[in-house]
């Protein structure tokens, strides 16, 4: 057991639909989250810049001493899972490896699709994830609109049903029977997803899925608080903490009591 | 569009991770919950007790106004879907229907698994829910200390595993390759429940499944509410306030602001 945090990253505020997964399943763990919103969007950047910072955003976190590292961001996640890996002793989950698994178990077709940042999109990371996987096939979408939607407050009514369509119909076109979710805004928006999807393609959240990792690795090792406690959810912010705060909260509709701003 | 909030009906707590579910899709709908906790647990009651008992508590949200009705209670759905689609003019969802067809659509072979309460598996809801499903083989399993170590804000540690591996074991041995989560408290355990039966089998959260139901319905009815806006989350509890709210905010990680008792 360990009474150090779980460190969480992300290059801004999608990875609080991991944090609260992650908290949802390990209620009495305290997390350190760390938002590098100064810098964001990571889509915009280069692969080497997306390293860069985001492993400094990681050794920030680890200085502050934490029991494992979550990279709660899909972009982040191929660029600096291996590096990150051999530079910290503590165990480093990402958000890709456990959605991918777990959407080729419940693909029936092997059609898989996965939707995310353009980034995301680029990196090739998702089929690289499924590229050792036989009888699989994988169509990328990405629906960079979808993150400003989330962040707006507006998951519904015309406007976003037609982006939703322009973005999902094709998809379910290719015949996909199965949606990765690769963006940690996008657990947010399985209303719209589902609705304009329909039945019969199944939604598998890179959130939900990279907490459930959190718990079987803290579990395997041990290091899991199990006695119920009061824990704390520290917030941080490369950005404006007030801003952070105010949209975190519209996110998650609970208040984000703790958020302080670092320099990296 | 209508400005009335949506009604959520528990006999206690589970239904808050359905409400969550549903603020997480509709964020900007006010929500209605009663939590019917001085007469919880309904599991010990009979099915004409549980009926009387839940269309008294759909009837109050009803008098209050509401733009719909979710029975996001697994022990009550079935006892009262019909009676209360007869009986009301607002659409109704369950969380039952929503995650049975979803199991369907996720398992390869057939076989499938739901851990509830005694009362669900007794009233074998999923059983006629699945019945006209071809190919498909149902193994229920009632898991009545879950929902204690959930309250308690135990989810992990030695003894509940070893309460969950006597659970779930049977069911991987069943062979099943899809698990429903028949009772609201347990997307609260995913960590837990995947931890033990391994990443083969894949689970359905029927309070998930039920929020894009709501999504679905209010959409193709045009009663959701798109626009951004700050949205009322009111809580209503036949027994104490103060241990609703400090209950509510334990399983929820947030704080439960309007809190009130009501006498039906």
């Amino acid at each position: 057991m360990s009474d150090l945090p779980i460190g969480v990253f992300d290059s801004g505020f999608g990875g609080l639909t991991v944090a609260r997964s992650i908290a949802d399943n390990l209620p009495n763990e305290d997390l350190l989250y760390l938002g590098d919103t100064a810098r964001a969007p990571y889509g915009t950047k280069t692969l080497p810049q997306v390293r860069e910072y985001a492993l400094e955003c990681l050794d920030y976190l680890v200085g502050q001493g934490v029991k494992a590292l979550v990279v709660a961001c899909n972009s982040a996640s191929s660029a600096v899972l291996h590096d990150a890996r051999e530079r910290y002793k503590v165990p480093v989950v990402e958000v890709i490896l456990p959605a991918a698994r777990r959407a080729v178990q419940v693909s029936k077709s092997g059609e898989l699709g996965v939707i995310c940042t353009e980034a995301t999109a680029k990196s090739l990371s998702y089929d690289d994830a499924l590229a050792a996987v036989p009888n699989v096939n994988l169509t990328t979408m990405p629906c960079p609109l979808f993150v400003e939607y989330v962040e707006a407050g507006i998951t519904g009514g015309p406007e976003l049903l037609d982006v939703a369509r322009g973005y999902l119909l094709p998809l379910r076109e290719a015949g996909i029977d199965t949606l990765i979710l690769g963006c940690t805004h996008y657990p947010l928006l399985t209303g719209v997803i589902s609705y304009v999807l329909g039945d019969s393609i199944t939604l598998v959240s890179s959130a939900e899925e990279c907490a459930k990792e959190v718990y079987a690795q803290l579990t395997d090792l041990g290091l899991a608080h199990p006695k119920p406690r009061e824990a704390a959810r520290r917030f941080l912010t490369t950005g404006n903490p007030e801003q952070f705060a105010k949209l975190g909260e519209r996110l998650l509709h609970r208040e984000l009591a703790d958020v302080r701003q670092v320099k990296l």
